[in-house]
C-alpha cells in the first residue's frame, strides 16, 4: 500500500500532496515534527507524544495550532491506511509566507500527517545487536524542540550508514555522548543503567522516559550523567531507545566490540519489558 | 511585478510552485542556499556567490550539482524579472524521496530560484543608524554552512522585530559576539575595526569580506578577535555588514545608545566606500 497522505485538513493523493516554495517549513525549516508508532491497530504513546507536540509548538511561537484537532487528523489519516503497524509522521510548519525571516501573527500552520508501514523498518532491527559509530555533535543548543532543523542528524546517520552503520552516536564538543542521531542513548557501568540528563542537549524522548520508567519499576539503578567517550567505550553495554528499533543493543562500536561483543542482560531484560509494555497496550489509545 | 520564480528547469506562475512533502529541504532542511543582489541590471558580487556555493554544495555532500548551469539559471531568471534592483534567491534542496534520515547518492536536486523587487527592504534601512538587540547564539555548530536550518535565526530576528529593532545580535554561550542574525557585525575600538575570526561559528558573508577588503584598501587597522558582550557594548561604533543593507550603523543596542548614538566616523566611511565599489561596478557581471 503506498503512503497515506493528509495535507491541511484532506486526504490527499501523491500528486496533490506539495506545498508552496514559500513554505516557512521549506525556506526555515520553521516546523516541529513527531513521529507516532501503531502496533495492531493501536497508537502507541499517542499522548505523551501530543503533550510534547504542545510543547514543542510553544517553545518556537506556534502557539495557535489546536492540537486536539491535529490528534483527532492524525487518527483519521491512520484509519485510513487500514494498516496495524504504521509509522505516522506529522509536520506542522508556521504556513506560507512572502521570504522574510522574521515571522508575523496570524499564518495559517502547514499540516502534514503521513501514513506507511513500518514493518520494514523494524526488519532491519536485530534484536542481538546493531553497530554504530561517533560522530561529532554539531547540532543546535536547543535540541529539546523537535525541530525540522536536521541537517546535522541526517549527515551524521548518512555517515553511519556508508559505514554499514545503523545510527551514529554524537560526542558533545566536551567530550561526552549526548544521543543518537534520531534515537535515545543509554549505557550500562556496574550493574547501574546510564543516561544524560534531560536538558537543551537532548530531545525529550518518550522511549527514553519509558526506559527510565521499566528502571524504575524493575529496581534497576538510573543514573543521569555525562559520560565522557572514553569511558562510554568501556561500558558494559550501550543500547538505543527509538521508536523504531524499541529497545537495541549496540554491540559494535566504531569497529571495536562493546564489552564481549553481545546483547548485554540489562539490555535483554530492558527489551523484553518494553515488549510487554507495548503487548499490554497499557499507554497506547485506539487508532 | 509580482515574484518572479524559476523552478526545476523553468519559470513557473505562482500555483505551479510547490515541492514534493518528500522533498527533503521541507522535511529536513537538507538544503543550501545564496542571496544575490543586482544593482541596475547588474548581479553585484556574482562570481564569489557561486564560489560559496560550490563549497556549501561539497561541505553538505550534494557534490554532483552543476554550479555552472546554476548560474546560467539565475542569470535567466533575472532577465525574466526585467528587475534592475532585484533580491535573487536561490535554494537547493537534496531532492525528493521517503522519508528517511539517511541519503543515498544519485538524487536529483531541487533547485528553486526567485526573483523579486528589493527595493522595499532598502528603505527601510536608515544610513543614519538603525537598532538592534541582543540575543542567545542558539545555532548549530557549522555556521560556515549556508544552510537553512534557520530557526534559531528566524526566533532571534522575530525578537528583534518585536522589539521594535532591524537586528538581533547573536552572542556565543562562552559569552562573545558572533553574527547578526542574518548580517555580519563589526565594532570599532580606539580607531580599529574588529570583527569575529572566520571559522565555524560564523557564515564566510561575502559583504564583511567586502568590507574588510576596504579597511586594507583604506589603511583602516582590521582585528580579528572573540569580543565579550560587556566590551561590545562600549565599543565607539557598531555595524552590520550584509547584501540588502550593505554597512549599516547600529546606534542603539537593546535600548541604550552606542557611544553617542549617532552613526560613527568609520561606518561612515566605511559605508560610502561600499557605495562606491557598487558604483563602479567593479565586482559585478551582467544579469
Amino acid at each position: 500500500m503506498p503512503e497515506v497522505i493528509y495535507l491541511n485538513g484532506k486526504l490527499v493523493s501523491p500528486a496533490e500532496a506539495v506545498i508552496s516554495v514559500n513554505d516557512r517549513g521549506f525556506l526555515f525549516g520553521d516546523a516541529v515534527y513527531e513521529v507516532v508508532r501503531s502496533y495492531e491497530g493501536r497508537l502507541w504513546s499517542f499522548e505523551r507524544h501530543m503533550r510534547r507536540l504542545a510543547r514543542n509548538l510553544a517553545e518556537v511561537d506556534m502557539g495557535g495550532v489546536d492540537v486536539g484537532a491535529i490528534g483527532r487528523a492524525i487518527q483519521e489519516a491512520y484509519a485510513a491506511s487500514e494498516l496495524p503497524d504504521a509509522l505516522i509522521y506529522l509536520q506542522i510548519t508556521r504556513g506560507v509566507a512572502p521570504r522574510a525571516h522574521h515571522y508575523t501573527g496570524g499564518m495559517k500552520p502547514t499540516v502534514l500527517i503521513t501514513v506507511r508501514d513500518i514493518t520494514g523498518s523494524v526488519a532491519e532491527v536485530d534484536p542481538k545487536g546493531m553497530t554504530a559509530i561517533t560522530a561529532p555533535d554539531l547540532r543546535w543548543r536547543r535540541c529539546d524542540i523537535k525541530s525540522t532543523n536536521l541537517l546535522p542528524n541526517i549527515l551524521a546517520k548518512t555517515k553511519a550508514h556508508q559505514a554499514e552503520a545503523y545510527e551514529a552516536i554524537l560526542v558533545h564538543p566536551d567530550g561526552y555522548v549526548t544521543e543518537g542521531s534520531s534515537t535515545s542513548v543509554f549505557w550500562v557501568r556496574d550493574g547501574k543503567v546510564c543516561t544524560m540528563p534531560q536538558g537543551p542537549e537532548i530531545l525529550p524522548s518518550i522511549s527514553r522516559r519509558i526506559v527510565i520508567e521499566i528502571c524504575e519499576e524493575e529496581g534497576l539503578p538510573l543514573v543521569e550523567e555525562h559520560c565522557p567517550l572514553e569511558q562510554f567505550r568501556k561500558a558494559d553495554e550501550i543500547f538505543l531507545a527509538s521508536t523504531t528499533p524499541e529497545v537495541c543493543p549496540i554491540i559494535l562500536l566504531d569497529g571495536a566490540a562493546v564489552a564481549d561483543g553481545k546483547a548485554g542482560p540489562i539490555t535483554k531484560r530492558l527489551r523484553e519489558a518494553f515488549r510487554r509494555r507495548v503487548e499490554a497496550g497499557e499507554d497506547a489509545v485506539p487508532g
